[in-house]
């Protein structure tokens, strides 16, 4: 993920410039962790996204610690170098590891990869750039420590703070990952390092605990920004409650999806439903669990109606699915799903599954398999399962297997090959009522048709009165025509939701959009 | 409540820059609302504050529009007046409506009292500075739209944004207020319009119900803040549940509180407890009831500990107090309940009210109390039907009678009356453990207890894993000698305090805390 985005202007002497930076940060971190090398510089422009959108960075530095950080950062302050920070470089349908521009030096994060601290009395980690989702989740599992990581269905390896510094969002009930951090350290983009909230007072104790501190509260202006990089970040744990129990909503028609939204808005504002729920269309569902059935249209693009009938069938996939969890003790959870049921009563019946359910699942799917019945029903259970992992802070690689939809060839290391795959994602945000929702797929959907896709589309319930969608354009890599389809195709659906009021709630390098106001932080010394 | 403040720097020539300011605002404002009358001045000093924290300012302009703010803050700009803008001014504890020093110029933001927006599909309201907690609420009954405001307990007449641009809180699932809130139209410095988050962005649709926007996130930055003019603001409403039912602990030993506030940040961590809960000690709720015992003491203070002792068993009130509520169906307040009750077996009984026991115990205690019986018990049930007032939203002054403590006469108008009398606030923030408990508290009652006042306090849960306290210094303003008193008190509490790493989370005129970081924000033109 991309931490944020030092745009320091190219000057004229920016060849000069970089030159003398190069030598400089070679004394800094060593020249094994200052690399221009084309073969490692390929390996940083590998991508989901068409080639047109694809920048090349000019040197890639590796710091390992906040030391070395501010003493690159202040180099390249001093010779006019752009610098774009990445965590783990793992911001796949925005840029990957991409720089935003031809040019830029990438500082590499991924050495900071410390667990600084965690603690279990307040349910806090305090955690580098290059930490991933799955080595805090390891890290909580093998001291068997009782809480759990808000997970994304960005893979394991995928950094925690990237992702917050992007405003990603989870799946659990600290799904709205930016209010559930707090302290910062940055290294400004003149070097300087200062400490948001509590941070640069001496000796608070609140600063993991309390973000705002005193004075205007900062941490907002650090996400989405190129004002410095985030050196280090406490993330709150949620405890592991007594219960966890997934629910699931299948519609069978296009037209249920609105009146269940408008139901969905009122189980979050009223804190029935605490964490995000989220919405997928039938074959982002099926995307997740096989490929274009490329044998049964004969190769032909985009999927017939009939086809896609057909898969929802074999899947067992509604027209439109949710799916969400509960979490407290048992008796508030049996609470909950009573007014989850009720709430959704005649649209569509609502299925609960936890972990026990799960395994007896697997039991008797896996039974039904090996006599060959209800293929459809173990996939079901399998998928069911991998999403509750999710629900439950276990970060999996499985909810990236979508992007492999239109290849040809089913991969075998599902993270290793993304950068062969296509794919290009765009996320607006709508207010959560049916209405907007339907306002935003009808802008849509006739786009991907025209275009030769399909629609791939979830939205989730990030905030209580709004969800986020994320709209995706899988295409295969391996024909430059699909890849140039794909990219017109992208550029209209962002232009149509725009230009309805459906802007993103963040942007790649594919499309980066600014806003006009410009703010600059600054230590008083 | 102040909203915030724009401390231009007095330049050599402010007189001649004040003049010609004062005709221009004239122009824009009107006559009739640029005020340099002393008797108008007077009114805009009187506050609880010790004399030596008061502050006169040099004029009042009151605009009444966005338009009008903008020019007047524009011409402030261009002239180098400094500006301290306040919403309706009742920051009590912080210093009301005063400026932080002499001779700025206040931008009272009062006659901006418009309710512009109520959306009752998506619950938010969209209010200027000049709305008050009482207009808002009454505005929601008169209606009778289904949604609580979040109220806190600075009385009806204090306004909503003001007070969320302090950080302040409020008692509901929505009082931690800076983060139930979207969309600013701020004001800033050289008098430029600004939107935060989808603002900025045309046609954009989710402005009211997603914060973030994209790009930086910039709503924190202008709490607590000197860098523009809140002039409208979208405050989220919280719908009226099935069920609201507050609960509450008397602690009879001073030890119990630390194992209670352990407890408490269990069931706020697990999401048991949703909303803030409020912790206070004995004086903090007696004070709440009855002014000073003169009468018991022979007018001595501080308060002899038999006495205190006395009072407890008087008004029904532990050592130490818990307040809190639960918000939901019926069935999920009863699970949640159940929880509550076992998690604070061991340490006290866990009691229950709602609306329909309150009206049964004020029916029985008002017949008991016309038979001279349970003067005591009536005292608890009337107590109890305030705060579970506060706890449904509903804005009261009764929660300001604390203040008159040790003032000799009773109010005859609570608020009217606040500037007669004396009162300090400091606002530690500490981690939610009964160990940082403990170290406060150790920190804070010899000091009390050496300037002759006793501890009035209360700790409230902002966050799930942080409490925000609240100690009072009221004093006789009246009495020089207890007014220099209260001032060096205040002074060597918070001295104290912050010494242990217990910084506030505000601070007021009496003593401005400001961050070492600076931050400015422009529009790009």
């Amino acid at each position: 993920m991309t931490t944020e985005l030092i745009e320091l202007p190219l000057q004229a002497s920016a060849d000069s410039g970089l030159s003398a930076a190069l030598v400089r940060w070679r004394e800094i971190v060593g020249d094994a962790y200052v690399r221009t090398d084309p073969a490692t510089l390929d390996t940083y422009c590998r991508s989901m996204l068409p080639p047109k959108y694809r920048h090349r960075p000019a040197a890639v530095v590796l710091p390992e610690s906040r030391e070395q950080v501010r003493r690159v950062v202040q180099t390249a302050h001093e010779q006019g170098v752009a610098l774009h920070p990445i965590s783990r470089g793992q911001n796949w349908g925005y840029g990957a590891a991409m720089p935003p521009r031809d040019g830029m030096v990438l500082l590499d994060l991924r050495r900071m990869n410390r667990i600084v601290e965690v603690n279990a009395e307040l349910g806090y980690a305090v955690v580098e750039p290059g930490v991933s989702q799955r080595q805090l989740a390891d890290y909580l599992r093998d001291r068997g420590l009782p809480y759990i990581l808000d997970a994304t269905g960005a893979g394991p390896e995928a950094s925690l703070v990237g992702n917050v510094l992007q405003r990603g969002f989870g799946h659990t009930p600290y799904g709205n990952r930016i209010l559930n951090v707090s302290g910062m350290e940055v290294v400004l983009r003149d070097g300087s390092v200062i400490h948001t909230g509590f941070g640069e007072f001496p000796n608070a104790c609140a600063t993991h605990v309390f973000p705002y501190g005193i004075g205007p509260w900062l941490d907002g202006v650090f996400t989405q920004s190129d004002l410095g990089v985030v050196t280090r970040l406490t993330v709150w744990l949620f405890p592991r409650p007594g219960q966890i129990t997934g629910f699931a909503l299948k519609l069978d028609r296009a037209d249920q999806l609105f009146p269940a939204i408008d139901v969905l808005r009122r189980l979050r504002m009223g804190g029935i439903a605490q964490s995000t729920v989220h919405v997928a269309n039938d074959l982002r569902v099926i995307s997740a669990r096989r490929q274009y059935p490329w044998e049964l249209t004969g190769g032909k693009t985009p999927l017939p109606p009939h086809i896609r009938q057909h898969l929802r069938r074999e899947c067992g996939v509604g027209v439109w699915n949710l799916m969400g969890a509960l979490y407290g003790t048992k008796a508030m959870v049996r609470a909950a799903a009573a007014e989850v049921r009720r709430a959704f009563a005649g649209i569509a019946r609502v299925r609960f599954f936890d972990h026990r359910k799960l395994r007896l699942g697997q039991a008797v799917t896996g039974a039904l398999a090996r006599i060959g019945l209800l293929r459809g029903l173990a996939g079901t259970v399998e998928s069911a399962r991998s999403v509750y992992d999710l629900l439950c802070g276990i970060p999996s690689a499985e909810h990236l297997r979508g992007v492999y939809w239109r290849m040809r060839q089913p991969p075998r290391d599902l993270i290793a090959e993304l950068g062969n795959t296509g794919g290009l994602w765009f996320s607006p945000v709508l207010p959560a009522t049916g209405e907007y929702a339907r306002q935003l797929l009808e802008t849509l959907e006739p786009i991907f048709d025209k275009h030769g896709f399909e629609p791939l589309i979830t939205m989730t319930s990030v905030t209580e009165r709004a969800l986020v969608g994320v709209v995706s354009v899988f295409y295969d890599a391996d024909s430059k025509a699909e890849t140039d389809a794909a990219a017109a195709c992208y550029e209209e659906l962002s232009a149509a939701a725009i230009a309805r009021g459906f802007w993103p709630y963040r942007s790649g390098v594919q499309k980066p959009i600014r806003s006009p106001i410009r703010v600059s932080v600054s230590v008083q010394t």
